[in-house]
Formats: C-alpha cells, sequence, structure tokens
C-alpha cells in the first residue's frame, strides 16, 4: 500500500548521480521528477517549491504519491551532479552562479540561455543580465546540437513550440529543399514558410487564472498567439530560416502540434522528401516518421506521442500550390521539456541517451 | 410532460409556408427542424430518412423530443413551398427533378450544385449528371449573394469550411488588398495564401466508423485534409483567390475556426485593416468584428458561436513578416450549414432575414 | 455588422416591464442577461460587477457581443420591475432592503432563502442576518411552488442539484412509493435513498483557481462533495425525505445529473411508475419523460438539455435489488439557475410561463 | 528513427519465456502488447487478428509503431510460455482446449471464467459450453486470490468495474464493517450497498457504432447499466455481498471509478476505517490509499492513474446518515484488464510482482 504522505520512499536506490529539481511544482518539474525517479543512474535529492515548501510532492503530483520526497526552499540548494532549473523565464538568469555552484552540470528548462546573443533576446524578451553566458549555454534539441552536448556544463532546452516546429522542418533545411532563397535575410522571398502551432492547455502552466479555467478553456480553438510568437526567434535562430508563426491554443492538455507550409523555390517530389526525412532522422531514437499509410493514425499526431519522449514527423506534397506540409507532434512536458532535459543530460553525462525515457506511450487515450 | 414518442406537438402553429427536410436524421438535417420549429414562417410537414422511417424524429435528435414528427420514406415527397435537401454529396443531384417538382424553393446543403461550371465540378469531384443545372443554382453564402437570391428557385448552401474561410478573407478582396497579384491565375505571386481550418468531429457526420469513434478521435488534432481538400475550389470560385488550404480535426464537435496567413503584395496598416473589415460587414446581421480588446475572448473562436448563425471574424497585423493574420470562427452545423440555409431561404422567400435565426449562444459552454 | 464594444443595442425593444440583473458578471448572471434580452416582456436597464464596472457585457459574455451594455457598480442601484440578484451566498441577505427598495419582485438566486427556518439554515450554513424573511421568501421549484409564485416579492430560486434531485423523487413522494417509512425523522428506515449527483465544471463559478484550471479539471471524475453537501438540506426540506448525497464533478461544463436509488418499502411495478411520473408531469412544460425506448439517449442526459429551461427525468426498476433507480438531468446554469429564475418571475409577474425559456437545445453538442 | 511500416524491432530483446496476445486488435490487447513489451521477463511471438491478419500492430496502436510486429490469423497459434486471450465475452470458452495446447499458462481476459458456477453463470450470461472449467480457473484479482496464483494454469482475470469496486470494499469486508448482516441470502436488509461506477468510453470498446461515436458520446453523463450490469455478479461473488450496482458513461476515455454507499449495522468511526483500509493494503503495491487531505486530488481518481496498474481506495464517513462513502478509481485497460493479466501472470510465472509495470501515470493529464 502507498499511503498518501506516509509512504515509503520507493525512489531510495542508490543512483550514481544526484540530482535536483528547482521550480518542481509546476508541470515540467513535476514531468522531470517523474522521469527522474524512474531513471536507473539518477538520484533524486531535492525538489524546491517556494510555495509548497514542506508539502509531499505528491499532494501536487499524484502520479508521484509513492515517493515521501518533500518540496523544499530554493534559497537552500543542495549540491548535487546536475540540477535542473524549471523555473519561469527570468530566474534562471538570476540564480545561475548559485545553481552553478551547486551542481557540476545545469540543465535549465527556461528561454534565458536558449537564444544565442544578447540582441536576439533584447529584441524578443526584456534586457538580459547576464548576456556572457548566452554563447557558453549549449541549446539543446539533441538531434540538432548533439554533438555539443557531451561534457556541457550549462545547457538550455529548447521550447516546446520551437522543438515540434524545428523538427519537422529540419529535413527540408539540411537538405537543402529550403533555405537558399532565405539567406538573404529577408522574409520576403518566395520561400515564405507558415507554421500554425496547436497547443494544449498545459502550456499555459500550473497556475489558473480566468482564461485557462475549466468553463473558458473547455473545447477552444483560440488565437494564442497570433504573432510574434516568442519561439520564432529560436527556431529561427536553429535552423537560419524566417518563418510567420502563429499559436492556436485547443482541446486538450498535453501536446504541441506543428503544421509549416513550405514553398520551396525549385520543384520536389515525394521521393526528394522521404530521402531528407529518412536521411535526417535515420538513426534517431526519438523521432518516427509517419507519413500517411493506412489506419487511423496517418499523419503526426499530439495522442499518439502523449506522455513520451518521442517526437512524430511527415509531411504532404501539395502539387497544385507547389507547397510541402510538414506535420510534427510532441508531448510539450515530455519532448518539449522535461524528456528533452533529461535526454540532454543523458548525452552530457556520459548515460545511454534513451535512458529513463522508454515509455511508449498509450492507446487509447483520451484528450492527452 | 413531454413524453417521449408521445408528446403533443407543439411545432403545429400553422406557418404561412409549409416545409420538408430530406435526409433529416443526420446532423444538418436535424438542425434544419430545429430552426424550422423555431421560425414563425415555416411549418414542418415532412422528415425523410431512409434508416429511420416511422420512427420519432426525437430519438435521433434528442432535443427535439417536443414534437410527435416522424420520419418518413423519402421516395414519398410531400408538396412544399419550400425543400431543404441535407443529403449526402451526390444525391441530390439525382433526385433534383422531384425535389423541383415537390417544391417551388429547393434550397440544397450538398456540394452539387455549389461549383460554378461542370470543369470546377470535374476537377474536385467525379463527373455531374446535370451539368446544366450548375449556373442555374445560386450560390448561398447571404454575405456574398444576396441580391441573387430573392425569388432564387434553387440554392446552393455553402461548404462550412469554405463560409468560414471565405467569411475571413472576403474584406481582403473586397478592399483590394489582396488580388490583383493573383489575377493572372498563378499560386506561386508574391500574395500566397496559406489557410488552415480546425474542425469539430461533427464534419464528420453521424455516421460512426473507427476514426471517429470516441476513444480514436477525443482530443486530437488530427491532419484530416492536408492538401487537396475540395472546399478549396469552392473558396476559389467565390472569392477569384488561390489558396493553399489544409484542414485539422480537432477537440470538439461543432465548430469551424479559419486562420488564413496573407502577405499582400502593397504593405497594409491596422488602419487599413478595420476599414477593410467595416466596410465589408457594417450591415451584416450576422457577422461579429472581433479583433482584439480584453478578456479572454479577444479573437474569433467556435466556442462564442456555437449554436447561432454568427460568423466572428478579425484579424492580427505582423509587420515583421508583412503578413496578415485573419481568422474566422463559425458553428459548422448552423452558419455552416443549416443556418445558412434558413438564412438563403429567408431572403429568397421575402422573410426578415434573421427570422428563426435569433439565437445568441451561450456562455460558458464546454466542447461546443 | 456587431462590432465588439461597439454595437447597436439590439436588445432595447421597448419590453413592458424594466428588470435589472446584480451580480451579471458571473456565470448565472450572463445566462439571465441572455433570457433576459430574449424575452419580449422584459427591457434590461442594469447589470451590475464590481470587477468589470464600466465594461461591455460582452466582453465577458461573448454571446452577448450584441447589446452596447456595461457593468455599472452595485452600489448605484436603478429602480425596476424586477430585480434578479446572482450574488454569492451571504450576499442578498446583506442587501435584501435595498434590492427590495429598488424593486417590487427580488428573485435571488442564491442559498440565502431557500431554507424554511432559521434553525436549517444555520445547522448547514452560517448565522443568518435576516432570517425574519426566511418565511416570507417563496422557493421557486415552479414545478413544486408553482401556487406561490402569483405575486410573490422575494422569490428563492431553487439550486441546481437540489433542483435536478428533486424533479427526479417528487413523483415518488407525490405518489406514495416512498416517504411513509421515513416521516418518523430516521435516517435509518428501510427507505433508505441514496443520490449520486454528476456535475459540469461551471457550477465552480468563473473564479478559477488552481483546483478549476483546465489541466487539473479536465475529464475528471472528482468527488466534489462526497458527504454533507448543503443541498441535502434543501431537497429535505422539499421533499420531506431524509436522503444520502454525493456530488462528483465529472467531464462537462454545463450540465447536473442526479441518479437516485430508492429502496420503496412496498413493491412497485413499472407500471406504478410510470403512472407516478406521468401523473406528476403530465402538464409541466418544461420536464420529459424519458425512459428506455431506443436510440441512443434512452434515459436523462445533460447534453440532451443544454442551454435549455427542460428537466429530463426517467428511471428503472431493479427487481433483483428490490431497487428504483431514478434519472434527471438539467443544464445547471438554465433550469438549474438563471432559467428556473425567469420561469419563476414569468409565473410571479403573469406572463405566460415559457416566454423567453424556448430554446429546445442543441444536437450534437460536445461537452455541454 | 522508427518508420511507420519499417522500424527495427527494439522489442526483441531476449525474454525468458515467450508470450502470445490473443486477440491483439482491440484496446486491452493492445494494452497487453505495450506492457509485454516493457517487461523483461517476457517476449511477445505473436498477436492475433482476425480483422488486421497482416498489418502492422503499430497501425492499429500508433503508440506501439517502434515494433515490427505484425497481426496474424488466431487460426495458426504459436507454442508459447504464456497466452494472454483478450477476445470477445464468449470466445474464450469455444477455444480454451487450443489455447491450452498452446501454453502451458492461460490468462483469459474475458468473462469466461471469472464466476464460480455454471448456475452462476446462467444466471448473468446465456449457456456456458465449459462449465467444468469454471471451478478450475482462478480468479485474478490478485490482492483477493494472490495465494492461488503460483502455478495456475487456467487465469480469468477480473473485469473492471468489478476489479474497481471490490477493490473499494474489500477492506469493510474483510474488517467484517459490512457483511454479517448479508449473509442470510437476503438483499433487503439494513446494510444495503448501493454501487455507482462512472466509466470511459474504452470501455466500449475499440468498434464504433453511433452511441460511442464522438458527436454523440463527448461529455455525456450517461445511465449506461441503470441495473444488471454483469459485474454485479461477479463482485457479489468475490466479496460475498449483495449490492446494488449502476455504471454511469461520462467524460473520459480510460477510467473506472466506484463509489460505494454502505450503511454498516454498527456504527464505525474514522479510526475504524483507517484501520480497517490500511490492514487490508499495507503489504499491496499497487494500492494507494488516497482519503482527504490537502491539494487539488483528495479522493480517488482515475486522472490520477491513468495509465497504470495502480489502484486508488479512499473513504469518508457521514454520522448523519450513518452512512461509508467509499471511493475507488483504477485505469480499466490497465489495472482493470491487461496490467491484471500481467500482475497475475508474474505471480502465476515467479516474477516479482510488480515486473513490467512501474509506469507512474502523468500529471498533468487531459481527459484519461
Amino acid at each position: 500500500m502507498i499511503e498518501t504522505d506516509a509512504g515509503t520512499d520507493s525512489d531510495s536506490t542508490a543512483g550514481t548521480l544526484t540530482a535536483s529539481v528547482i521550480g518542481a511544482s509546476g508541470f515540467a518539474g513535476g514531468e522531470l521528477l517523474r522521469l527522474l525517479f524512474g531513471h536507473p543512474g539518477f538520484e533524486v535529492v531535492q525538489a524546491t517549491s517556494r510555495e509548497y515548501d514542506g508539502r509531499s510532492v505528491g499532494m501536487i503530483h499524484p502520479n508521484l504519491r509513492g515517493t515521501d520526497l518533500r518540496f523544499t526552499e530554493p534559497a537552500d540548494l543542495e549540491g548535487v551532479d546536475v540540477l535542473f532549473a524549471a523555473t519561469p523565464h527570468g530566474v534562471s538568469m538570476e540564480h545561475v552562479d548559485a545553481f552553478r555552484e551547486a551542481a557540476g552540470t545545469v540543465v535549465d528548462l527556461s528561454a534565458d540561455f536558449r537564444l544565442p546573443t544578447e540582441a536576439a533576446y533584447e529584441e524578443w524578451y526584456d534586457g538580459h543580465s547576464r548576456p556572457e553566458l548566452l554563447g557558453e549555454a549549449v541549446y539543446a534539441l539533441p538531434e540538432i546540437s548533439r554533438a555539443e552536448l557531451p561534457g556541457a556544463e550549462l545547457i538550455a532546452a529548447g521550447g516546446c513550440n520551437a522543438t515540434v516546429t524545428s523538427l519537422g522542418l529540419l529535413p527540408l533545411v539540411e537538405s537543402g529543399i529550403v533555405g537558399d532563397e532565405q539567406e538573404e535575410g529577408t522574409a520576403t522571398g518566395t520561400e515564405r514558410i507558415v507554421t500554425d502551432v496547436k497547443v494544449g492547455s498545459s502550456e499555459g502552466g500550473a497556475g489558473g487564472g480566468r482564461a485557462s479555467s475549466h468553463p473558458e478553456r473547455s473545447g477552444v480553438v483560440r488565437p494564442y498567439a497570433p504573432t510574434s510568437h516568442r519561439h520564432e526567434a529560436e527556431i529561427e535562430a536553429t535552423l537560419g530560416l524566417r518563418l510567420s508563426f502563429t499559436v492556436h491554443a485547443v482541446g486538450m492538455v498535453r501536446g504541441a502540434a506543428a503544421t509549416s507550409h513550405v514553398f520551396p523555390a525549385a520543384a520536389v517530389s515525394k521521393a526528394d522528401l522521404w530521402e531528407a526525412f529518412r536521411g535526417a532522422y535515420e538513426d534517431e531514437p526519438f523521432v518516427r516518421l509517419v507519413a500517411g499509410g493506412g489506419g487511423v493514425y496517418r499523419y503526426p499526431e499530439p495522442k499518439a506521442v502523449a506522455g513520451t519522449n518521442y517526437a512524430e514527423v511527415g509531411f504532404e506534397l501539395d502539387p497544385r500550390n507547389e507547397r510541402v506540409v510538414v506535420f510534427a507532434a510532441i508531448d510539450n512536458v515530455t519532448k518539449g521539456a522535461a524528456g528533452q532535459a533529461v535526454h540532454a543530460a543523458n548525452i552530457a553525462l556520459g548515460f545511454e541517451e534513451t535512458t529513463g525515457l522508454e515509455f511508449q506511450g498509450l492507446h487509447p487515450v483520451g484528450a492527452p
């Protein structure tokens, strides 16, 4: 029996590395705990939450009722091998010295260290208090920056909407199907790209508020960021592409699905696309190529990857409009946040990449 | 008390015109019955259904349990003033002579008579058995073709996804913000338009099947028509525009939301857009302009119009990408089908336009 | 065109009686506005909201964007014929003198005046500041107290969960199938009644908070009031029955469904039950009897009455366990609050009972 | 990269025992595959499906796209160590000889071998073709019948609704809080028990049909089995109790929640209840006791156990009505079907009980 607030600690199996989660009462923080508890190479020794200091982790994350870990104050950081920071944007840059003093490896899930330059950061966010670290931090979308991760000490895990969009477009960039016409730095070329992302309510965080209350949020198709979403900058920095980016909130809790409409300068065939996508992801353990075929699930869908670290990517060709439609789907809490962070830590610290990330997802599943 | 299968007929108030609904057990057919029962100018005298012949209308449409109307065989059409056909595509063209013999005014909700020419029809559908009627039928998106409707005898009510997309883009066309560069008949100009429509499960009809079963369909973001959706043809015929069109199924039952990404050849300002949208819809009784402002509902949303004949339209300007993002939302069963048909019939037959279509919708509402 | 914040007032058709809504930014307040705007006998002249003073009604209730009515401060009450108070519990008893000074008829939607005695109120709530009015107020569940309503000046509209439960059980009480064994005032007789109510998230109000945030509230089956729900008192006062009452929150926004398990002292047949239910509701305009039959909707369901003032009631006999299972379903915001209040006002003020309450609901409808 | 229909078989790590799944295209069958693929002690060598013979398992169960296993015809059974049958009721009894010839251990997930006697089976189902096996089969609700499982060759895994109800009531029976008054074999004693179960749409199976189509099934509270649900027999056989049982379909896909209202003959205190529940489940690895406490999740909820083999149980005392309200929640596909089957197989075959069943579930999660 696992009794609420009084269970035995099933997680205290001696891990080889110690880990802490800062901001552990949020959705990404809870997912980090879940993944780390199931990871044979990590032992979680601290989970901080200002608001729930002293309460059991399972009171907030009911799936974690089997642990007796309790939240502690973020002011008292314990020394660990790796520290995961799942705090709101702006917090990590203020506390980064304390984080790095506490841990040899810091994985930050916020946007603080994702953009490459101070200028880029200031264009999309407010001023940056530690701009000198922007160059040092390794942006972690492992499918793109795997080579830079081993031994990295400051890792900036990619944002959810940027991750799902970049994974869809990456094969087109790597294969040269798009990009050349754009290198002039103008957004008005014939290679215009439009991306429409649909996201679940977990992207709004664990807080609440009228817009995210169940009666108002249920079953919506709501323009959430019609223009100027900050992940536009992240994608452009990652892929070297300009794109027109819009985000809608739709009726699910977990999940992000990106549909990108691409108009290549030169004609492409389905065979070209298969080659591009296979070439990009042949050896990727967490990317599934789903493009047509039979059954109900013919293209990428968030439902098919809910709770997992997998991304699904696929495409369709629209000869009439000389268009390539690219689909990508992830779980924003896992692959778009905590899973990506653990994946990056696995590479940085020398674990097998997939360790602790093997969950395959469920079928059927309701609104994910 | 209204007892199932044994109520008094609360709908038998003497209407001035008689009406029938062919294909009345489907979703659009049921919505037609609901609207006509509440319409002071119509008396429903027949509702046909091959599958449910003899059963009470309320057995299939539980909201209509207050009537004692029963489904009858479509083979025995009664003479009426107006006949609404809510049958699957292809049925109306086969039975159009019988429909017109039975009724002076026929409003068809299928795609059979929406496209202007046989060539257009054959490009997107199969062969047409009555092409000579394509020129005679009046396409009914009343905001666009109001002038042609009075006295029309064969009316083709616009399709749901075409309606929501066309209503969003119409102000840009009428004001000349887009279109000129496209008149060359090429889709590759700089005025490329991308439309991403999100739809509810009622678009799949009342049938069932594995893909639309609740466990598989709940909470999806599913590419439903990645390319080559037939409403692309309808929109292009209506607006004289080329556009790249993609439809996703999302987690709701009723509703269609169209987001169009437009890149005008010449720069536009917010003031230009306000002028265009106000100019297009100033006198329209069923179009609401929603663009920004406070509160939770800042842009068009299907939830805000669920169950109503209203469309919401709005826009946002993206100067960085020289893009206009246009939003439009309707209830696909009402404004996108039955409500539009009744609206057109009102105009055709000389009723006040809004008669029987006054329902304002609900707040809050779950998944619409 | 109806432009947000700048429309013409489509609601200013000269009503014969003036009305105001106090607490108009909440869900019940918004529903009152919707119903009153469509009611030919009322003209809404004031809608108060402390929080949204000065904002347009349509900013909060997007379905009401067609009006230019704005919220005003509740401190400045206008004189009207009828005042509807949709304020939280405890507010009406504090302001009841001001309400009655402003209006000849006051309809209160809170619990303040529902219980018959101070002792009953204090057992379930806190102290009552105006207990002398408890005897004067008319409890309005029109199917039960219709005779007392004409001319009533202080009306307490029944609570949502009490309404749905009482409507289900009323036929058993009126016919004597249950109740006699209970008149001794003990809950331990053989006629024990268990009621399990399932409710939507709108019962939690428009506020928000972590428990009602979309990620936490979606798709739950959550014991919401396992025991000691205050509506238990209201039902017992209304029906003179003891019952064991439990409320669960389930995955919808609007709706309340009550399943009561009744073990009559004497054996009953299906014919007895049909007679009891028909006898109770034969002349009721807003009650539908749904018990078996074909199709998908064989018993009462909230979906079938969403947005309407209708209640569905039905039953099933369980001979093996000598049990009668009674089902009832309403829309908690309409029949369980605003619709019931308008229904009561119609009777109190001499309108046709069903005026303004004719909406039949939708099919299909998502989560209601 | 994992390519649909062309991936490498990540599941072919050498298991020590071979396993097959009969009826593998259904929901329980797919869940069995998921659990067995992640189980270090089993290697899946066959998954049968008449309808999808030759298709890849991942076409039906998108979460399993990483395997290259294909469905085969059930007529050609391979010899295995353990065979799991997830076929509709009535199939196993017809094929049980073939199943037992193919495998030393057969775990049947249907109702065919759950009831103890032919008389009981015939009262609730149709005739039984192999009644002599009813006594031999071990009913597997491991928390109740653990001792009989080691070495069992024919195991009947408990039904979902019976499992969740029995787990809630078991502590009351074991502790003697209920049951004594019922031993007379009558259902009319003062210890009457009422159980109301709420279930998700996956209980309807993978088929489809109008009642389970998304538009009709979304957001319902639908009396699904008002009376005479067959699991009533299973619970009574398991616990030796009579109870009045009703099942509602509610707005989720996975999950079953049982609320039982119990009126013990003798007064009980909260301390008695804590002692009873702790006593029953102290050593159970898959039962969590959740009764009150802080946070959002204070009682058992299906959301908190979605995708897992855990059950949550809890209670509340209602002194006013001398009632104990017992709550229990499981995932019907996992703990209520496939997880329970694997759990039983683990015990039967000597594996550590929790092997392959360690998934902790997600937070947040949408409709589960």
